[in-house]
């Protein structure tokens, strides 16, 4: 090992890929607010704060609403594990990496998994739902709402009905887009729905709102067996994130710090505003982006406002536009996984980070380094459509 | 939901309770540095720091050593899922709380457990698991250094002995004793031990070291079935943690930023040096509690200096005695658990927090609040006992 360790000085990244979004100032000071005890008086009210402020984003009044000690993937492992018990059939929808992650994740807990596939970039069709679900005796069906892999964006509320009909229960993936686009979990029937801390909410990562509507708790608490991770076990946790107070493991307490700044700063802009500001932001970069004529990866009309997949054009080299953005630029964007694996970039507009400074930026730093690696287009081009849209809007 | 919701403005406690241990400024500062993504050139560097300085205090050269992404509980659970097959014979040891709790998580991993008991506040004797282990077939045996629920310090070179040669693996829980006293993982052969960021690392909670040995990664590497938990699949995370750089979940980038630079402080500090303060500062707290006629917890010869539990005197009010710390002093001292509910306080000395001002400052409080109490004993005897010890070091 080495004599020494130096000082933390990482360089000032721009965070525009498809996660850890950039995060508020304000967020990083609250965070690093001396550390209470998890049990003592003072860290309930700030507690109850979070249950409410998380309920007023997922936009319901379920009182299982709480954010659970892991990053985003834990949120889907929480699902999963509390709800899901061994030869459960359940229907899970894969249009991208994070919808294969929940078939792993439901048949680690010992469900029978049926799956209702898309091609990356297209939404699920609720007719091949509904298919599906007429092999019956089916339990569960889980969704991703915002593909992060993909850049597509699920509508939700047509499958929610099927499900329902069928008497099975909705599970629904928000991790890239809760607090960037709507998530109406009590309108749309949505029974158990999870997030990260880190994308939208412009969070560190660290931790997974979750929300379990009457159903879901209904589920949980007729469990017949334990549920198989004791960390995530929600009968136990959901009475800790009560009056009770009873002792689970030790909250990561100035990581809820941080939740609750993040989550009082959308609260203070309105859930409206935001997704305003999300759209107006994504419709910007894409615009930008088509003048340079590159391409949308996602089906058309279904397109993810807070992470924009596009298209890499013939010829380009992935890395090198991407290490160029980073080293000269101190700008990160994703590059893709699994079929979209050396074919997309991925570009988040997420919470903090969505805002007209960041599309400029990124659209200018991806003209030089398209221009060094002989793409052509109009120069100029980009960062004139990208104004256009925002003279649009205040004309 | 209120109208809005106010700036955090906590009151500045003095963590002496159980844990979380106070913080230093330091580790504050650097978890408060701006967010940089998971997959950051930059934060390679920062994971790489971070694992050979989990190396020096687990006394190791395991090459997997890392911060898993959840608290203390998620070590154990860590432990456990990628350990432990279903039907795997197990002897778990049991003299407290969280030996309970490690009964639990094994037993929901699938195990067939033992367990070999003994009463809160004394240790495991070694010749109990010898015979335990004589039933044959045993995979391992699992056992807690530092007991939180009773603060008794676990010898655990003998056992470990015992339990290679009966050619089983040894699981050891180090939540409450890394970075605060020797935990020789190398010396002790232990093949996996997990700890928590929040107890004598002084880190705020939220991660949990692990560090497993050749036969442990073995045993990872040689399962026949899937981890059933895949959020701490270790045989992904494994892949993350090296050049490979394979994306499992995003990392908590914050939170390690904050281990960092609290382990840089630990080796700023030296592991000797520490080790002897916290011993130092627990003798002088334990010296002052005798003073006031009070009695320690754990058997003689084995307490824990990092964790220092003594009996509630006769007639004297349990709640409102650390209400009155708390209220009066912004201290925070710790109740007691499962057999020892309401029978004793539990004063964490730990990382940070193992200095002699808050031995003078606990001391001081206890005296005020158990006159109150009509707790008899010689005013000003405690703070002069304490006083002894660290004069008998200087002299």
């Amino acid at each position: 090992m080495a004599e020494s360790y130096a000082e933390l000085r990482p360089s000032s990244r721009l965070l525009l890929g498809p996660g850890p979004s950039p995060v508020d100032p304000r967020v990083l000071r609250a965070m690093s607010t001396p550390t209470l005890g998890h049990l003592d008086p003072e860290f309930l009210q700030i507690m109850n704060d979070t249950m409410e402020l998380l309920r007023y984003v997922f936009q319901t009044d379920n009182q299982l609403t709480v954010p659970m000690p892991g990053t985003g993937s834990a949120g889907m492992e929480t699902a999963m594990v509390n709800l899901v018990e061994p030869g459960d059939r359940a229907i899970i929808c894969v249009n991208g990496l994070f919808g294969q992650r929940m078939v792993d994740v439901a048949s680690r807990c010992g469900a029978e998994v049926i799956q209702v596939s898309a091609p990356w970039g297209q939404i699920i069709d609720p007719e091949d739902v509904k298919k599906a679900l007429a092999q019956g005796g089916v339990k569960l069906v889980g969704i991703v709402h915002a593909e992060t892999s993909t850049g597509v964006h699920q509508p939700l509320e047509e499958i929610s009905r099927i499900v329902h009909d069928h008497g099975a229960w909705f599970a629904v993936d928000a991790v890239t887009s809760l607090g960037g686009i709507p998530v109406r979990v009590n309108e749309w029937g949505i029974d158990i729905c999870y997030s990260g801390s880190q994308k939208c909410l412009s969070c560190p990562p660290g931790l997974a709102p979750v929300t379990l509507g009457p159903w879901a708790v209904e589920v949980l608490n007729k469990r017949k067996n334990k549920v198989q991770s004791w960390y995530l076990d929600l009968t136990m946790i959901q009475r800790y994130w009560t009056q009770e107070r009873f002792y689970h493991h030790t909250a990561p307490v100035n990581m809820i710090y941080a939740l609750r700044e993040a989550l009082r700063l959308i609260y203070e802009e309105g859930l409206e505003a935001r997704f305003a500001r999300h759209r107006l932001t994504s419709e910007a970069l894409v615009a930008g982006l088509r003048a340079m004529g590159m391409e949308m990866a996602a089906q058309e009309g279904h397109r993810l406002v807070s992470l924009n997949a596009v298209r890499i054009p013939e010829g380009v080299d992935d890395l090198a536009v991407r290490k160029r953005l980073l080293q000269e630029f101190d700008i990160e964007i994703g590059g893709g996984l699994g079929d979209f694996k050396g074919k997309v970039w991925r570009i988040g507009l997420m919470g903090h980070g969505s805002r007209k400074k960041n599309v400029f930026a990124v659209l200018t730093a991806l003209e030089v380094a398209l221009a060094a690696q002989g793409h052509r287009f109009e120069h100029g081009a980009a960062v004139a459509a990208a104004e256009e849209v925002y003279q649009s809007i205040s004309a």
